[in-house]
């Protein structure tokens, strides 16, 4: 079967590899019938060192189960399931709290030697407590927001939710991506009143604004935070969801929350330390975020995409096979997409 | 009357000043009966640079209302009162979300050039939103507990709620200072099942353990985190009160944290960033805190003191006049005495 490697920065590849095989009797074998490029697959990217085995690359998918081990129970083969971005066993205490990206046995598709998505097909190792089966069929018209779940839509939550999101609040989204968006989905979901996305792609922010922003905020550094708290009495917002990663984006966060807000980190810190360290403390901020357990969320969201009420999918703006998956590394690298939906 | 200057480390005096007076219409004047000498007293003390003028010392006190000003209603001549570390307005929209510490106006005592509570009086600006009258006497028996709700009660408190402590937690409490023993107090007074400190005074930890501590971790740095891991099963607690500042201390709270775990950092932070910010991130773990609302927590914490269900008073070992200030400060510097309770 087809599977993408990446092997170096900017060197991704989509090659003939074995297909998957069951290992372990809790193991799933699922079909692909849609994956994704993730805001995330640029950081390697960008500076992935070079690799000779490569890394399998994807973490985000709808697929059929087309084999199931000896154990496992929750799915069987024909089954339509959403694969969230990490695996876990469903069992153990942090599983049963509902944080499965903490799971005791938790591995990371496309990550650290671990099989990718954006191939024909993949081992689900843990399938019981990883696979998620949807209510419809393969060809249902919401499949873009549906994939969501894998990944960008449960992770704008996990960002709303670590900064305490309630009713009423006003709400920054730091960053304009995939995740941005879903953010300012999700905040406007858990009632938000006022919803500023600090963004510089007008494309992007347009539909921010569709999806619910209020305001658009695209200046840098103490421009942007200046523009903030213009824009909310000059206290600065209730939550910050800060959806990029990089040391710019946490100091502007820690800038624009209010005394006693909040902070949901979901883009992948490329910084070591927080700073701000003081500032923080004198304004009673707390700063939260991590890896989303999408499992958990599922639950929560998936009736409000069925039901029309939220539409996370319209964050992709480019269909490709699985040989245009490299040009869909370079078109969202060079912004020219915002995200890109591989059909296998 | 008589109030502590402290002029550079080292050098706190006991001096004649003017007596205070009503300055504007919001204030009242406050006869101090029992103010104390605070471990964040002991930075200034550590490293002041010299200055002129000197800086009035001390934030916490009860005292008797002397005088108030035209526009005062809630407080009146004669009444005992509790003098929270920060005054208050009462009414911007941080104090009415119980956040009196971010006050629009708020201001420290003690701080800045703003007056302290190691004296015979003081002012006290926005006495309405500040100050909380007491149902009983001056010579009330539990006089030491009371006094603690003007900081270190409440402030070990605010690190136990904003650490998210719930029944059955395990908790880890750093630092055995009298804001770290209040933490255990606070932390049992939660549910935490096991309560674990860390520190290395064998009078102050035998304290937390008649307090509801349940273990003590006397070891540093990586032979802590080893030993709180080794008491909870491998994973850390869910909730750690950062009871120090130190940058030692908030790396080891971030390294004892179990996945999805929370730091409530009361530590005046005397580093300038928050370390491990991509192990923290990988945890899903939440750093918050800051300056205490203790002005709000009093509410709930003083029936608790009036029906001895809790003695946050025992950390005062050592009562002096104000002529004994200084020695105090001497004591305190010398982990010869825990906290010093002033009698003016």
């Amino acid at each position: 079967m087809k599977a993408t490697i990446m092997y170096a920065a900017g060197d991704v590849r989509v090659e003939d590899v074995p297909d998957p095989s069951i290992v372990e009797p809790t193991d799933a074998i699922v079909r692909v019938t849609s994956a994704c490029i993730c805001g995330s697959d640029l950081w390697p990217y960008a500076d992935m060192e070079p690799s000779e085995t490569g890394q399998s690359m994807g973490h985000e998918a709808i697929g059929l189960v087309e084999e199931v081990g000896a154990e496992v129970r929750a799915v069987k083969p024909g089954d339509l399931v959403v694969m969230p971005f990490a695996y876990s066993d469903g069992a153990c205490e942090f599983c049963q709290e509902g944080l499965q990206t903490e799971c005791v046995h938790v591995g990371f598709f496309g990550n650290n030697g671990i099989n990718g998505a954006q191939a024909e097909a993949l081992r689900i190792p843990l399938a019981d407590g990883t696979l998620f089966p949807l209510p419809v069929g393969e060809d249902h018209a919401l499949m873009p927001s549906l994939l969501t779940l894998s990944d960008v839509m449960g992770t704008g939550h996990h960002a709303a939710v670590v900064a305490g999101v309630k009713p009423g609040d006003a709400v920054a989204v730091v960053g304009d991506g995939a995740v941005g968006l879903c953010g300012v989905i999700a905040a406007k979901r858990l009632g938000a009143e006022q919803i500023i996305i600090l963004g510089r792609h007008q494309d992007r922010t347009d539909l921010a604004r569709e999806h619910g922003a209020t305001d658009v905020v695209a200046e840098r550094g103490a421009e942007a935070v200046a523009r903030v708290r213009e824009l909310t009495g000059g206290f600065g917002v209730h939550g910050v969801l800060e959806c990029v990663g990089t040391a710019g984006a946490i100091e502007t966060s820690l800038e624009i929350a209010r005394p006693g807000g909040a902070i949901g980190r979901v883009g992948v810190p490329h910084y070591p330390a927080i700073p701000l360290a003081q500032p923080m403390f004198y304004k009673n901020i707390k700063v939260g975020g991590g890896p989303a357990p999408v499992r958990a969320y599922i639950d929560e969201l998936l009736p409000d995409i069925l039901d029309g009420r939220i539409e996370p999918g319209r964050v992709f703006d480019r269909t490709v096979g699985l040989d245009g998956v490299p040009d869909g590394y370079r078109a969202m690298a060079d912004r020219e997409s915002i995200k890109v939906l591989v059909k296998p």
